[in-house]
């Protein structure tokens, strides 16, 4: 049986999704727990890597299991045993040949930024920014990102990817109240960090540090320099992932 | 000078707003953090108490002091030694005569719960209900809280307040996703846990353990036991105290 998991988990305490070497990651911690059940090591497979920090209310991933336990209790039998940090809020089976990344159409993030003088109390997974951004600004500079474009520029540092072409189709900035503002962006794939570099340069051209019309300027640079910082991973969310007839 | 505060703070870690002997509380924080500033022992006074566990974004407080730092200048002073689980949103000043309970008209509460088969990873701020709720049902219920009532049967149990006569303006039922439900109270004053009595009640209508028109009935009680169960303090969040002329 394939098994697609649906996961939810808060990035902090964790060295991102890919297992690694040096830290805690959500899919070791997954699959040490599918062995503790199976007795057996089962790699899983997941819809694409978030970094260190960032979180996930829609995180997908997939693994191969001959097993009784029905299909929708997977995700209970995890839960049992895993911490109170990942949690799959739904399991299902797919087809053999389903695979979460190769298959994924879009992919659905939020980048959430609080924007008052004061940190908050409340919210620890949001980018805590407390110069005044001209919003108005960044609401009219963001639709340069909009279709398609090579965005080598907004490319995390030692990406090994070799096509850098990548298509947004929506990309909207929602202002929650008390200072909270969330940029909503879908694409049909991301490269390494690009949603953070997208952040923090549009942070800088509300902060008037930047001109509205650098992104693509930018973009056509081909530069990663030319762009703004790598906003906080802590401030972004892997929403949703996208398949087909969805 | 009569200082004003605006008060965040995550209730998880505190034993509620009021200064007790069994733990912390965030009054007696903020208390120790502004006579180590002043070097006296300055008493605050809250806008009202909550709960153990219960959180808040808008708690307002004020104290009279005399001292040479300016009224916009207390927040920054008391966060630089305040846990991080509190925060100042804002201070400033107010009329010698301003208390920030007896003056206050209306305060605004907001009671969270997440209502899907399994718990979140990333919001402790939440009364997790696995069991399906019907939320027509609860949207139904509602409106029979609205306005001037006796609200002793929803009173928490060693309360001493003679006057439970209170008043709702306004009760909205929000659907925020992903098995994200609100309810926004807005009155004139509540009585000890009446908005968690509330909440666990209209939560026992919702899951078909009590009749939709329930709540007159248990209005017309006076009498606690008719009620529902409390919910949790960890869904409850203070969200604004109203002044005159706000």
């Amino acid at each position: 049986m394939n098994i697609r998991l649906l996961i939810e988990y808060d990035g902090a305490s964790f060295c991102g999704w890919q297992r690694q070497s040096n830290g805690p990651s959500i899919q070791a911690e997954i699959e040490r727990v599918i062995e503790r059940v199976t007795g057996r090591a089962i790699p899983i497979q997941g819809a694409g890597r978030t970094d260190a920090g960032v979180h996930a209310r829609g995180q997908v991933a997939s693994f191969i299991v001959d097993s009784n336990i029905a299909a929708h209790r997977w995700s209970h039998v995890l839960n049992d045993h895993l911490p109170r940090t990942i949690r799959i809020v739904k399991s299902d089976e797919v087809a053999q040949n389903f695979h979460p990344q190769k298959h994924a159409v879009a992919k659905e993030y939020e980048y959430l930024i609080l924007n008052r003088p004061v940190a908050g109390a409340l919210n620890p997974r949001v980018y805590f920014v407390p110069r005044p951004i001209n919003w108005a600004r960044v609401g009219e500079a963001l639709p340069q990102f909009l279709g398609e474009h090579d965005f080598k520029a907004f490319q995390g540092a030692r990406a090994t990817v070799l096509n850098t072409v990548r298509t947004i189709s929506s990309f909207t900035l929602v202002q929650r109240g008390d200072g909270y503002y969330a940029f909503r962006v879908v694409g049909n794939g991301f490269l390494k960090q690009q949603v953070r570099a997208m952040a923090g340069t549009l942070v800088e051209i509300g902060l008037g540090k930047r001109d509205i019309g650098d992104i693509e300027r930018i973009l056509r640079s081909k530069d990663r320099k030319q762009a703004g910082h790598t906003a906080p991973g802590c401030g972004l969310t892997l929403i949703r992932v996208y398949y087909p007839g969805e």
